[in-house]
């Protein structure tokens, strides 16, 4: 039994295992993350009305158990939408879990794929039981296991002298805030109290995934799991509570900018600076407004400087403005200001064929603003969706 | 001068006459719509926090004016974002419209088109003063003069003994609810205060345009005008203003589903029908859910029984529901109820097949409900709006 511990940009203690239960078509679609010393935890949960088993079954560990053994998740099958039976096998899973690793705390519980199919459980418990033979894998590995349409592994280290931080993530449509958004497992062998954990984990997503869009859509499966078992010895507190705080907000951005890079059919990461406002709210509605836009994200991809888009867009708010101190910036260049300004269209132009895009829309009131980040439309976005069943 | 009068199933005393200004390629961009007594009137405008300039001047008509003698219009440029000038322009077209037909009584002014140019509001007024020699024209070529990235003309009339009702409207993309969407107007030869209009027209309006959404943009420029103005000498009171209301109703509805129709890129109409739930705003806000998912769109543009993504899209309200209780149906196919439900797919793949489609969700709680009207969302979407300059 291989782990971690021998490649010391890792956290300590942690295991990655995965195999194959044929799920997905000649892939190992089965992961086991173990923790030899049970971990403190915390998770954010999507808000969807129609929560996967797993999401239920995860909220119930949650509710039951102050440390958890690790996460087993699958891909290929959300076990969404599968009733009374769907929730026995998410138990399932945890059980083989832990019998698998010997381990006498729960698992927090993942599935992500085709909603309203029930998993063949059987065939997911034996492969439960045949991923700790091969706990030698590695982060990126562990990452491919999880995805889906995805078309690269997400995973990010971040090392310290005294302990280390790892993340994968998942995801490339469906993928829209109010909640978690995908799946996202982060663990780190600092010691830190569940309540710190959970407070530390809002407060990053908040400022991360909660900001980003591919599409609008809400998953029923997202979920995102923080673990810590404290291996490496170093207490969260004081100066070095601040330093992880920072590095965990950065590890989930990083994460979720790959995320959005890899948004289904995207050719541009487009960023939303919504700024000048006297309310924090109102920044967001128009950020996401715009952000959200279809008229916008095509113009964005046909590298079309359509300012009149993102005011119309803007203006979806209903909310009052002056017009005269309303400003829209493409990149550095303003286009507009209470009218369209005088700018050279050939260099705005050069600006968006670059694959990544800033739209500024200053309201010209207050101080308060919000960053939203998304991408462009494609025809190729509308191919994928058209034909993949999700 | 010729008018409708010889042509009987259209309204008494309304002429419609075209011209170009040169903002539209070889086509005609300018449309006068006039009536030779002055009429009632009344308008539904767009909520936008940035309405274009001859919607603020439109609005100062209704404020100051209990009787306007038409509706001058123009396509090719939306005059918005223009600031101080652009409500000099649009002010400039009302002029010229009462001008050329010597009317002391002003018109209401529409635009549609590009935002963000100024209009060249010499060749409007110079097409505005030729629009009377071309009074003949026919309502088809009336619907076509207003046309931005229509692909058909939209227009209804309803022929009654006592009088008729004749409407017009353009749109294909930036439509959605929440405000009037698209430009509409609708003449009749009856006679009603502008009290009853109003009610009249909102009523109507609630229960149609505001019920569909091509891709959830709205436009800065949308309104509907509706002008009655009693040259058949019939007065809408007791049973004849409900006759009146239905056929209104009937005409808006007729309109919207053409505009849903030539929804950019479609290929099929999707009604959304939201049921089973105690509050109605509930049914509104699940069918809308449901009816804007780029998941959802995509999937009936493949002809894929989605369902999963239905329950995905509902769930992104955030309700409270009783899943056990949820249904799903395809047309008449129930595929949920609690859980997936033994269905022929090859069946519920045939009618998929065909150029409408019915979702039914079912909430299994209360008696409201709410029908929603959108269109798939296809490659050709993209493509369209990835190049046209709206």
């Amino acid at each position: 039994m291989v782990n971690f511990e021998g490649k010391d940009e890792y956290p300590k203690k942690y295991f990655f295992g995965s195999s194959c239960a044929g799920l997905k078509k000649n892939a190992n679609d089965v992961l086991l993350i173990y923790s030899e010393e049970p971990a403190n935890f915390s998770c954010v949960f999507t808000k969807n009305s129609f929560p996967a088993a797993p999401i239920i079954v995860s909220k119930r560990v949650m509710d039951s158990s102050n440390k958890v053994s690790g996460i087993v998740v699958n891909a290929g099958c959300a076990n969404a939408a599968t009733g009374n039976a769907g929730i026995k096998d998410a138990e399932e899973m945890i059980k083989a879990a832990m019998e698998a690793t010997q381990s006498k705390t729960p698992f927090l519980v993942a599935s992500t794929g085709v909603i309203g199919i029930r998993l063949p459980v059987e065939k997911v418990k034996k492969a439960i039981k045949k991923a700790p033979s091969s706990f030698s894998i590695a982060g990126e590995e562990a990452a491919k296991v999880i995805m889906t349409t995805d078309s690269f592994p997400k995973y990010c280290i971040t090392k310290y002298s005294d302990y280390s931080i790892f993340g994968i993530s998942k995801g490339a449509g469906m993928i829209s805030p109010k909640m978690a958004t995908t799946l996202t497992f982060i663990v780190t062998d600092a010691a830190a109290t569940n309540e710190f954990l959970r407070k530390s984990l809002k407060k990053a997503v908040e400022k991360t995934y909660n900001r980003i869009s591919v599409d609008g859509d809400m998953s029923t499966n997202d979920c995102i799991f923080l673990l810590a078992n404290g291996a490496s010895g170093t207490e969260l507190t004081g100066e070095k509570a601040e330093r992880f705080q920072r590095s965990l907000e950065n590890s989930l951005m990083r994460l979720a900018l790959m995320v959005i890079k890899d948004g289904e059919g995207a050719t541009k990461i487009i960023r939303i600076i919504a700024k000048g406002f006297y309310r924090s709210d109102d920044a967001r509605a128009v950020a996401r407004a715009i952000g959200d836009s279809l008229l916008v994200k095509t113009a964005i991809h046909g590298e079309d400087v359509n300012w009149g888009r993102v005011l119309a867009a803007a203006g979806k708010t209903c909310l009052p403005f002056d017009v005269e101190k309303v400003a829209i910036l493409f990149g550095d260049t303003k286009v507009f200001k209470g009218e369209v300004q005088r700018y050279d269209e050939s260099s705005v132009k050069k600006y968006l064929k670059g694959n990544e895009v800033v739209i500024t829309f200053d309201a010209g009131q207050g101080k308060e603003k919000f960053e939203y980040i998304t991408c462009d439309l494609s025809e190729e976005y509308v191919k994928i969706n058209a034909s993949y069943r999700s």
